[in-house]
């Protein structure tokens, strides 16, 4: 069995086609869908990307691995996708985006060199790396974001882009008559078409840089990839055709009301209040990002059509395991909010897809399942597809190939838990929040979300029944306080939850039962009678004579 | 500044004649409470050694490095003692017994030599080893408990204690007129003489090779030595003159009452009615095992002494910190129970005198502290006393220095926790408790102490105030129900505490602020106007025409 693991980043749940949105168009996703089983409320682990990331490549909750927040090191020693599988003899390879910062100092002081093949894959959150680009290369005032190098910079320039730096100046930004630059970071010019062709363009690209790969895999169906896309995540601009395929009639209406700005939760205010979300308030933003955002993600679709084709032309999809999701969602002006960060739906949920070529799936393709289901129960998904047992002293995800061979497990979770750190931010800051208490929590269940925040904040909580739209915060209200008090019965069995014992299975523990008492620990024995004579012989003997009774 | 940790296994904290013991007599841990402070409400961090002393000597609970019980290893990559103070050019040295299990399966994967010097350092939780031995090799039916190498044991044979195991033909058990070995297993010989002279003890011979080591010192004075003895730890048994300084009749009745057999908590019952439990509550063995274990005790005190008058015959007193402490106590039969395990006070609650030689300590010499305090603070305050920062993202506990130069500090913990992870007994067997379910986590106020169970069983509660001794059990009282519930909020935000974020500092956070703004991840943007047009020059220029708007 092949596996491969389709991410995009920053894609909403509900801006698929077949998620129901109305004005959208994405016959390849839908075709996906219909090969398999859509999963309609798949949570991330995070609502920012290196720590969602780090969540779907260890199946760890953040705050088991440790790595927060964007730019926050994973640990060096945590497991990841990459070490399972490769303990079983499946390869684990990525294509594009991880957002991985290494453990530096924790390598040093474990030896470990970053040129060393442990410490490359170490560093690459157990991948083997056949294009690491994780799709972010602007230049500020204090320099540039990512120091590393970029195989897309590269290839740009190898085919005439001509520029230092032209993932900014073409892939990004459109161009005006004068040739000057009008930089994607600048949403009035997002109706414009990025000046680039389309398939050099960063998704075409990378697609081709995957299906270049598995055209050299022949022999190879022991592997996992991860074909991580950085789009439809910002800048909001995208090359012709796409930049004029959806107009500002076409996006929907934002998901708010003016009840939202009165008296909101600190953090949330905090959020509404700062430049993303105040931009994002305004109508004149969202009718020139939403049609580039949606751009965008019609480009994406057209471009899994292309891998779908070919799986399908070489037989492949018989044998190929597919996920496609994404790292979180966007808040595109919805709650008063860009980008995303806190835990409304579409921040949090994500879209989630899962192909399993097998016959044991046959009888749910095409279905939708509404189970609770989390980013990192992928890791446990992928190492299940491979037959082998899933290690749930180290995975803290779950398996949803039951759901997808119809069986309903016995025991599913009844809460989904999303984190999520703002400690590095304003929001933080004019809060005079330590880094330690800028943190905050989602439990979600069938009928209720509440987001717990450190630092003796107030909780956020929404009647997902009465109030689909989560526009109302009963986090203070009195009468929901029973309601409080089992959220947060949920929030201390997950706090309390074992995640650490990392160096043990449950089964090594089973085999420890009893093993020091027949190896001499003999503890309570009185006269010895106590116990099996067997159990006295190695403590009897004859000695020479020290100290006589 | 010289760091010196003198640990003592399974000392109970009023076994002392300073905390009050009215038969025992122990000058020297009397003179060194004299010269410092004793903690009256120190906590071990688990009430078994291993687990323990992974959270002293990492200064982290055991459910956040993963260690939660003897034989379990830490994980390969948390930091410890020696991490930190090596990284502030202190040696860390051992004398004695750690408890530590490598993770070898970890250690493999990240490719560390177990005989390379950071291997061996992971595989001696961080020591420089002096000398290392656990102090139990057992030989039983299925072979020995240790399979590593025995200092003592090897000494012991240097000796002419002649046997391929003197440490239990001799040290630990007597012997009768014909040479029958009395092993010091069986309880009912705890009364005689072990079968060996004094100074070949295991307390005096670990003595004298920590002396031995401290004469080779000359001139280092950046050094932790962690002095760890075995004793009193059982089999209950101790040389002459020992065996016979205290007797049935210098013991303290049992603090154990009848009504604590009655319907007691499923797993405290499974304790009360497995064989040491059983065995404990026999009077018979009481009277035999405790005397034996003052007479330990005592042997212990005596080279204390040995070693206090070292350091002040040379002037090393003047410049060496000394903390004085246990890994947990013993149940000697109180509440039913032999061992530890549970978390009544004779069990969790340790012996903790700290001494500091500088002038900042002089008010505050000789007097007792009652604030919470856990076994975790020590590793804070040997780095504090160094004048280092203390690495609080890594390090849970907090230094005790402020205490003893008193500064009571502004804001103190108002808990204490305990863990303990009972997964490999016969007691989870017979529960049917899976390995993950079987740990319980204590929880203590000033007033209250409550443990909570895993696996959806009750808790215990003690109001220590009405009832000191513990012996009433409120945990299904239900006119205590708010009390539980004030308990389960301290353990909610204990087990949401960030625990794993061990790779950035609190300081490293800070200084992201901002960051990614200034290099070019410019958000919220519509025309640029929002922000200083020196931020807009790095995304402006010219260039070639691709796609003309």
């Amino acid at each position: 069995m092949k596996l491969l693991f389709i991410m995009y980043d920053q894609l909403r749940f509900d801006y698929l086609s077949c998620a129901g949105h109305p004005t959208i168009e994405t016959p390849n996703m839908d075709r996906l869908a219909a090969m398999g089983v859509r999963f309609t409320r798949a949570y991330a682990p995070s609502t920012i990307c290196g720590s969602s990331r780090m969540s779907f490549y260890t199946g760890r909750y953040t705050s088991s691995h440790g790595a927060h927040r964007n730019n926050y090191p994973l640990r060096a020693g945590e497991q990841t996708l990459g070490d399972h599988l490769r303990s079983i003899n499946y390869d684990c390879y990525l294509v594009g985006k991880t957002h991985m910062i290494m453990d530096q100092a924790g390598m040093a002081r474990m030896g470990i060199e970053r040129d060393s093949v442990i410490g490359a894959r170490m560093a690459q959150t157990g991948f083997d790396v056949v294009i690491r680009d994780d799709g972010l290369w602007p230049q500020g005032v204090d320099g540039v974001y990512n120091q590393t190098y970029s195989p897309y910079n590269h290839y740009l320039q190898s085919k005439g882009y001509d520029s230092p730096n032209p993932w900014h100046d073409y892939a990004n930004s459109a161009v005006d008559r004068d040739g000057n630059i009008l930089s994607g970071w600048l949403m009035t010019y997002a109706d414009r078409p990025a000046n680039i062709a389309n398939e050099d363009s960063e998704t075409p690209w990378l697609t081709t840089q995957f299906l270049d790969w598995l055209d050299e895999q022949k022999g190879n169906n022991h592997w996992l990839c991860h074909l991580s896309y950085i789009k439809p995540h910002w800048p909001y601009i995208v090359p012709a055709p796409y930049h004029d395929m959806y107009k500002a009639n076409d996006i929907l209406p934002a998901n708010r009301d003016v009840t939202e700005q009165i008296d909101p939760h600190p953090v949330y205010g905090g959020f509404q209040q700062d430049l993303i979300g105040r931009t994002f308030s305004d109508q004149a933003t969202r009718e020139k990002a939403i049609p580039a955002y949606m751009g965008l993600i019609k480009q994406c679709d057209d471009e899994l059509g292309r891998i779908l084709d070919h799986l399908e032309a070489t037989g492949q999809i018989q044998d190929t395991l597919i996920a496609l999701t994404s790292d979180h969602g966007d808040y595109l002006g919805d709650h008063w909010m860009g980008e995303k960060d806190l835990f409304h739906d579409c921040s949090v949920k994500i879209p989630l897809i899962l192909f399993d070529p097998r016959p044991e799936a046959d009888h749910t393709r095409g279905t939708t399942c509404d189970a609770l289901v989390e980013g990192i129960d992928l890791a446990a998904t992928f190492i299940d597809a491979t037959g082998n047992p899933i290690p749930d002293h180290v995975i803290e995800g779950r398996s949803l190939l039951p759901w997808i061979h119809g069986q309903a497990p016995d025991q599913w979770r009844d809460y989904a838990i999303s984190e999520y750190d703002f400690a590095p931010t304003e929001i933080a800051r004019n809060l005079d929040l330590a880094p330690r208490d800028a943190r905050c929590v989602m439990v979600v269940t069938k009928d209720w979300k509440m987001v717990h925040f450190h630092g003796n904040l107030p909780p956020m909580l929404f009647d997902l029944n009465s109030d689909p739209n989560e526009l109302n915060d009963l986090g203070q209200n009195p009468s929901h306080q029973n309601i409080r008090q089992q959220m947060y019965t949920h929030l201390q069995d997950w706090g309390l939850r074992m995640a650490q014992r990392t160096a043990l299975s449950e089964q090594d523990i089973n085999r420890m039962s009893g093993q020091p008492g027949r190896k001499g620990v003999l503890r309570g024995l009185y006269d010895g009678s106590e116990v099996d004579p067997e159990w006295i012989k190695p403590i009897q003997g004859k000695a020479k004579i020290f100290r006589p009774s």
